[in-house]
């Protein structure tokens, strides 16, 4: 492990994107995404995500000044058309877009094809708290999930965020994967040896497993809840509807469709790249009821679940939301520390754009 | 087991509601949506739910003609105050109310309190598919899901429901509770002497249990996921942004202050009854691509799962919807047939409403 600076590690990002190409003020943005998602504790989709930026760069797949094109509008809905820019350029852009158009009809969303990963999406939620709104994210992703009764991978990870303003207490935040684990989370019980819990992954053949490399060898994790008898045609369900209105509602590649980032995912080389997809909302709270009532009501339903009696052995009930700020509040003052795997995976970042590597040694 | 025909039956239901002193035109309403359930297949929400409906009737909890009014909107949102009226008359008004928003700005969203159990949330999602938007339903509930760590239930099975429209494909509809197993279910298997399976019952103390009365003995549901190691702090995610959207946002009973209906959980008198909460949207499809490229490319979505290599013993990967539909066409033909406690249950509201019971003979 190595701790860094967060003032230092963010100009390091910046660096990275402004030398593929990007401009200084979406370099700015895409590294505050990824800054953000260190200090909130989702390192998964941190700085060690910037080896798959960089190979989007390399493979040409991605524009790094791309023109973002408002392809359909009404006066409370977008679809926007990334133009292959790297979703956290894109990302932004079409969640301010609902945000205003929140301000004049009530609620605004905006769907996007033709854009690429787009780190956390609870950050985008998060943008919609300033204006006194709720805020909505969802994104699809590389298939890695198995339907109910399917065989092989057919869906992404695609994780849902959505971010409620209160009033003295903090913000409501959900941020979660669809899925009953993380990819990340999978490659950390390989690299240490552990199996993964049971009933939550299935090899190739569809039978139960609990080996946590079995994604790179043709396996899919089930959906949330597990097989039928636990609900999980219930988190297919969940995910099938991140799936449709991220990519089926703005036509980008949905499900298995979806060019893989992963190398061990197979490309079928016919299929024809609209990027991954996105769909943002953005709910204003005085379209309902002002904002005070509201913010006075979300703080009851906080301290309500706040307080509820928890189980042995737990301190409490958690409002979601409550580990990342804890995170973010302890990083800001101490710094971020990033495994010497990804800084060994910066450094040659570095040596290929030409970037100073003084602030990694 | 008695076979009905789907008329008489309607028929039936329409009596129960106007002898409550419903109007003839809510009283066909109310019965569209409990027959709808029995035809699909859901019969936890048809015919039985009856007797729920009389007790919130001779508990003077529901007014029976209510004044159902818009307390604020704009151009793509309103809150509905549904008067305290049975939420199967509420309810279609509040999604009309979306879908001709979202005629004029593309999406429309409207959140109701002060309402009671509306029946399948299905039913209102799939209002929206004739005028080619997708349709959004959810609302809260009696609370039985303990959300993770916590010792007692806060939350409801807080369903969700998406009907979207496809071309030459039926539409697709996931209409699920976001628990991992509904009360009903739980109710079958102790009838029937059985366990529930694992990972999904938690006792008073929240030690894991399978047995499938534990509801009544101050016991809960786990969220969708079950336990933290397999994502059920995703599950109480979900379940807690329905609560949200359906109860906060419009100012009903959230969580743990709903008025219960079901007897044995406890009231706190002192909770001021502002009935559940519901939260509809619908998103008009050409707001984004035209109709005709929307529901060619959902067709092709849902030819892509359904015709993927399913597991060893299951015929199929299925598309949400597909049980509801085929039951629907099945019943619509053979008409519905209701098991004997239930129909019991039906000649005791038409000795007390004073209705015929010679269908039910």
């Amino acid at each position: 492990m190595k701790r860094f600076d967060v003032e230092n590690l963010r100009r390091f990002i910046i660096e990275v994107f402004e030398k593929m190409g990007c401009s200084p003020q979406d370099s700015l943005q895409a590294a505050d995404i990824l800054v953000r998602a260190e200090l909130r504790g989702i390192s998964s989709h941190g700085a060690m995500r910037l080896v798959e930026y960089v190979n989007l760069f390399k493979n040409k797949r991605v524009n790094v000044k791309p023109d973002i094109e408002v392809v359909n509008q009404t006066a409370g809905t977008a679809l926007i058309d990334g133009g292959k820019g790297f979703g956290l350029i894109v990302a932004p852009k079409a969640m301010k877009l609902a945000i205003d158009k929140a301000k004049d009809v009530g609620t605004g969303w905006v769907s996007v094809r033709n854009s690429y990963h787009f780190g956390i999406a609870g950050y985008f939620a998060m943008m919609a708290l300033e204006h006194d709104m709720i805020g909505i994210a969802m994104t699809n992703a590389n298939p890695l999930v198995a339907p109910t009764y399917s065989m092989g991978p057919l869906l992404g990870t695609n994780p849902i965020a959505v971010a409620v303003p209160a009033g003295e207490e903090p913000s409501y935040v959900a941020d979660f994967a669809t899925a009953p684990i993380a990819r990340g989370k999978l490659d950390q019980k390989y690299a240490s040896g552990l199996q993964a819990p049971e009933g939550l992954l299935q090899d190739e053949n569809g039978n139960p497993v609990t080996d946590p490399d079995i994604l790179s060898k043709g396996g899919a994790i089930k959906t949330l809840g597990g097989d039928e008898e636990h609900g999980g045609h219930k988190g297919y369900c969940l995910t099938s509807i991140v799936d449709i209105l991220s990519a089926v509602l703005p036509g980008a590649n949905f499900g298995p469709l979806v060019v893989p980032t992963l190398g061990y995912l197979a490309t079928d080389k016919a299929t024809e790249d609209k990027g991954i997809g996105h769909f943002f909302g953005a709910i204003r709270i005085d379209a309902f009821q002002t904002a005070e009532e509201f913010k006075d009501y979300m703080d009851l339903w906080i301290r309500t679940f706040r307080n509820a009696t928890p189980v042995e052995g737990q301190e409490a009930v958690l409002i979601p939301g409550d580990i990342e700020r804890i995170s973010e509040l302890e990083k800001i003052k101490e710094g971020i520390s990033l495994p010497d795997n990804v800084v060994k995976k910066l450094m040659s970042i570095a040596v290929e754009l030409k970037i100073s590597s003084r602030i990694l040694e």
